[in-house]
């Protein structure tokens, strides 16, 4: 795993990065590195949809959960979790009657649906190539 | 789901694509759209650090097995086969002695690739702000 150091840092958000914690960065390749969590969750199957449904803007759960087809309700509060632990999503529970619950997208989560996006459109998109493809190949065999 | 329509053409996959079918895509949000299932192979755990794996050249198994940290015998072939499935990564078997079986990406599993990096690139740098977001969350709580 690289060289990074989870060590708490006292300061805000705004602070800037000293250089050498922007020189440390995670690797996706070696097993005990903390970023296979974050992938995990940004690159869940729901995880995914989330951050795509909330580019669109602030949305309650209840509207999440009709945007995104098949998801149970178990499933996109633990995404919505994870989303928000890792700095992602913002969770604003509001006391009205009855009580209701806004997600948003927040910098960090905009920056992660945007990659997130260009991945999705791209499947979209090719996937008439790729059952093209897996036509043939089912022919061949 | 979108009016994706998967009926097998038996031309080639050098033929232009149809208009018609060109217009056509998948819809991530609908439960039932077989982007889905692209959607968690090229997302899944092993098939994202195969795809980066794999924009490195053509690989053994048993390199891309070293590459790839933690991943068992079992789904890194699974992955494998899920990704030649779509049409993403090419798989040669030489009858050598003893047998060897190279792996290296086609140029749909290309481009699938490319967007996959810039997503897991992202999240490499992007480590250290996420790990003090959690933090702040934590203490915080």
């Amino acid at each position: 795993m690289g060289a990074f150091d989870s060590s708490s840092r006292a300061d805000t958000v705004d602070d800037p990065i000293p250089l050498s914690e922007q020189l440390q960065r995670g690797n996706l390749l070696a097993a005990n590195c903390p970023s296979r969590e974050v992938l995990k969750h940004v690159t869940s199957r729901w995880g995914v949809l989330v951050l795509i449904a909330l580019e669109g803007g602030t949305r309650r759960f209840s509207q999440l959960r009709r945007t995104i087809g098949g998801v149970s309700e178990r499933m996109l509060a633990q995404t919505l979790q994870w989303l928000e632990r890792d700095g992602l999503v913002n969770r604003v529970a509001y006391e009205t009657v009855p009580p209701h619950v806004e997600y948003s997208l927040t910098p960090l989560g905009r920056e992660a649906a945007e990659k997130v996006r260009v991945l999705a459109d791209w499947i979209e998109t090719s996937l008439p190539r790729i059952a093209r493809s897996r036509t043939e190949r089912d022919v061949a065999r």
